[in-house]
C-alpha cells in the first residue's frame, strides 16, 4: 500500500504538475484595481478580456450601492443556517418570484452556490433505475452530479444530435428495463467554444422519446434571447426546457444561483437538495443586491443592446482579419490559433506583457495538441477604442507565430537549456 | 419505463412526504429580525436557539462594519472568476496565511463553500486505488465526497473506535492488494450529538495503521481548544491531523471555508479541488470580513470565555432538572426524550406558542422511533434572563409530555380526524 500523502506528492495532477512554472502568471494570476476592462496584472495596466461579467454590472453604482446597504444592514452571515431550517426570508421568495418570472417559468428556487446546487439538482432528480444522457463537453458540476449517479449514464458527442439520439435508443432500452425515465442535460452556451447547445433540437425529440431536460444556462442568462431569459427563450423552446439553471457568477456579476421550472417539481426538488439541505442559504447582501441586478436586467435592454454591439465588434474585426473563432453563436469569443505549448505561453507572455492585452488561454490536455484557443470575453463595458487595440495586438502576435518567432524562442530556449 | 417528474410527484422524499403538514413552521420557519437570542417568529418574540453563531459575530459591530465596507468598495461579485483563473487576491492569502496561524497548520486554502469545498476535498486526496474509512454519524457533505470515489469505502460506528480498528483492518487489507492508502473521515464535534470526534485516539490508532486523517471541525473551530483552534487542539493532537477543514459558517458568523494542513500537500489540494479550480473564488466582503472575524477570535478571548459560561448554565441548568443531554461535551446541547412523533410536534408547537422558545427538533427517521431531540445552540449573545426562561419552559413541557398532556391531543386530534 501507498500513503497518500506520497502518491499525491509524486502525482500532484494535471494543472499541479506544472505549479511552479505557472503559478502567479498562467494559473491563480492576481488581476488587481476595479473588475472591468482595465485592470492591473504585474503591475502594468492591461486590457482585460476575462471577466464574465457580460453585462458591467458588477461596478454598476446600482448594484455597488444595493450590495452596500444590504451588507451594513444584514452583514454576511444573514440568514444563520439551511434554508430549511432557518434560513428563509421575505427577500429569498421575492428574488425567486422575480426569477421565475424573467426565465417565464412557473416557480425558481435559489441555490446558495452554484457548483454544488448543479451537483445536487442531478443528484435530486434521478434515482439509481433513471438513465442520465449528457454532453460531453458538460461543465465540471455537471460531470460532478453525474458522477454522484449510481445508475446508468450515457456522454454524448459535443452538441452532436445523432450521439444524442443514439444514446437516447440505448438509455430507453436501460429505462424500460429497469423501469426508470430518463434525464438529458446540456448546457444553453459552452462557455469554452461559445456555441449554443441544441436546445430546440434536443426539445423536439421529445415526440419521439421519453426524457425530461436540465440545461445549465450560464453564459445564456441575461444574455441570449429578447427579454434576456436565455438560450430557450433564443431558440424559440424555453417552455420546453423541464429545469432550468443559472449561476449568478456571470451576467448578474454575483455569485449563487437558482433552478426555475414546474412549481411543483420546483417544490419536490426544494426538499431534497442535499447541499441546499444541509448548508447554509444564500447570503442576504447576494439574495437583495440580486434583485437590483435582475432589475436591470429587464429594465435597461441598453446594456445588454451595448454587449452585443461590442461582441460584434470584436468578433466581425477578428474574423474580417482571418482569425478562426469556430461556430461561436454567443457573446464567448474563441480565438483557434496553432502551435506547440510553449508557443502559446511565449505568445500569451507577449500579448501581456508588450501588448498590455489579457486574455485566457487553453492548451492540451483540454484541446488537442498543436493548437491554441485564446478566449475573450467582451462585455458591455469595453469601448471602442479597446476592441481597437485588441485586434492590432492580435495582428502583432499572430503575425510573429506564424513567421515563427516564438518557434525560435522555443528553440533558443531549449538550447540555452542543453547547455546549462 | 417511467417518467422522472411523474416518479417525483408520488415520491417526494423523506422530508418532502411532509411539505403540506410541515412547511413555514417545522420546516423552512420564517425568523424575523436581527440574529440574535430573541428573533421573530410567526409574528411573535421567541428566545431562540437555533444559530450555530457561537460567538455572537454577526451582530459585532466592528464585524458589520467590516462587511459593509468591503461590500461598499467591491460589491458582491469581486474578484471575479475562480480562483485559479482570475480570482486571487492579496486578502485570500492574508487570511490563509491567519487562518494556517491560528489552527497551527502550515498552510491553508480558502474555499467558496463549504459543502463543495469538502466533497472536492475528499475527492482530490483520493484516488480509485484508496480506501475511505468514515464516521457513520459524518455529515452529507463528507458522505457526498465519499459518494464520488468509486474505490471502496467503509463506514464504522458513530465515534467506536472498536469499530473504527476492525474497518481498518479491513482498509489495509484492500489497500495492500490494490496498492492505494488510506484516508479515515471524522468530524471534530458531530453537530446532533455534541459529542467530539475521538480525535485524538484515532491520531494514536497511526502507530498501528498507515493512513491519512482529515477532520471536519465545524462545530469545533472558534470554540474548543485553549486558543479555539477546535478538537485537535482540545484533545492535544492537533499537529497529527492530516487536513483540517472548517466551515465560516459557525463561529465564524459568515459563509465559506477552508482546509490547512502541511504547506505542500494544500499546494497540491489547490490544484485539483474541482469545486474551487472550475467554481467562483470567495467573495472578497467575506474574505476581508473573515479576516476581521478571526481577528477578534484571536484578541478578545472573553468571547469565547462567556461563551462556554452561558453553556454551562444552560447544560448545568438542564442536567440538574434531570434532562438526558446525552454524551455531548461541547456546546452543542441536545435534550433527549420519550414520545411519538405527533407528540414532539405538539410538544414544539407549545414551546414556540405558549412559552416564546425556539429550538430545533429532531425526530424519526434521523434518531429511532420514540424518541424526541430538542438541540439548543447556546452563544455568547444568550443571557442569565432567556437561559432561566428556557429551563421554566422545559419544566413546564416535559412535565406536559410525562403526565401525557400531548398524548391525550394526539387521541383527541385522530378522534376528531376519523369523525370527519
Amino acid at each position: 500500500m501507498v500513503d497518500i500523502f506520497d502518491r499525491l506528492r509524486k502525482n500532484p495532477g494535471p494543472l499541479g504538475q506544472f505549479a511552479d512554472y505557472a503559478e502567479g502568471y498562467f494559473v491563480f494570476p492576481k488581476l488587481e484595481g476595479k473588475i472591468g476592462p482595465r485592470m492591473i496584472f504585474q503591475g502594468k495596466e492591461v486590457i482585460f478580456w476575462s471577466a464574465n461579467d457580460y453585462l458591467g454590472l458588477c461596478n454598476h453604482p446600482e448594484v455597488l450601492e444595493a450590495d452596500a446597504k444590504a451588507a451594513a444592514e444584514y452583514g454576511m452571515f444573514y440568514p444563520m443556517g439551511a434554508r430549511a431550517m432557518s434560513g428563509e426570508t421575505d427577500q429569498h421568495q421575492l428574488l425567486e418570484k422575480e426569477l421565475a418570472d424573467f426565465v417565464k417559468m412557473e416557480a425558481a428556487y435559489l441555490l446558495n452556490f452554484g457548483y454544488q446546487g448543479m451537483v445536487s439538482t442531478v443528484d435530486a432528480l434521478t434515482s439509481r433505475h433513471d438513465v442520465i444522457v449528457y454532453d460531453s463537453d458538460a461543465h465540471a458540476c455537471i460531470v460532478d452530479g453525474v458522477r454522484l449517479h449510481v445508475g446508468k449514464s450515457f456522454m454524448y458527442r459535443h452538441n452532436d444530435l445523432e450521439s444524442l439520439e443514439k444514446n437516447l435508443i440505448r438509455a430507453t432500452k436501460v429505462a424500460e428495463a429497469s423501469g426508470g425515465g430518463i434525464l438529458v442535460i446540456t448546457e444553453g452556451v459552452f462557455g469554452m467554444s461559445g456555441m449554443q447547445g441544441k436546445v430546440k433540437e434536443i426539445t423536439d425529440l421529445k415526440d419521439k422519446y421519453n426524457f425530461r431536460l436540465l440545461v445549465d444556462d450560464a453564459h445564456g442568462f441575461g444574455t441570449l434571447g429578447k427579454t434576456g431569459a436565455g438560450a430557450g427563450e433564443e431558440q424559440g423552446c424555453q417552455d420546453k426546457i423541464d429545469v432550468y439553471f443559472s449561476t449568478f457568477a456571470k451576467s448578474m456579476a454575483g455569485f449563487g444561483a437558482f433552478i426555475a421550472g414546474d412549481a411543483d417539481i420546483i417544490r419536490i426538488l426544494k426538499y431534497n437538495l442535499r447541499s441546499q439541505i444541509y448548508a447554509k442559504s444564500l447570503t442576504m447582501p447576494m439574495v437583495i443586491g440580486g434583485r437590483k441586478r435582475l432589475e436591470l436586467l429587464r429594465t435597461r435592454p441598453e446594456i445588454k443592446a451595448k454587449l452585443w454591439e461590442n461582441v460584434g465588434k470584436l468578433q466581425n474585426g477578428l474574423k474580417a482579419r482571418g482569425y478562426n473563432l469556430g461556430n461561436t453563436n454567443t457573446c464567448v469569443t474563441p480565438v483557434f490559433m496553432k502551435g506547440t505549448t510553449v508557443e502559446a505561453t511565449l505568445l500569451v507572455k507577449d500579448l501581456r506583457e508588450n501588448y498590455g492585452i489579457f486574455t485566457s488561454v487553453v492548451i492540451y490536455p483540454v484541446i488537442p495538441k498543436g493548437n491554441i484557443l485564446l478566449r475573450l470575453i467582451p462585455t458591455a463595458s469595453h469601448t471602442d477604442a479597446e476592441i481597437d487595440e485588441t485586434l492590432e495586438a492580435f495582428d502583432a502576435i499572430s503575425e510573429k507565430l506564424s513567421s515563427g518567432h516564438y518557434k525560435k524562442m522555443e528553440e533558443e530556449m531549449n538550447l540555452v537549456y542543453k547547455e546549462s
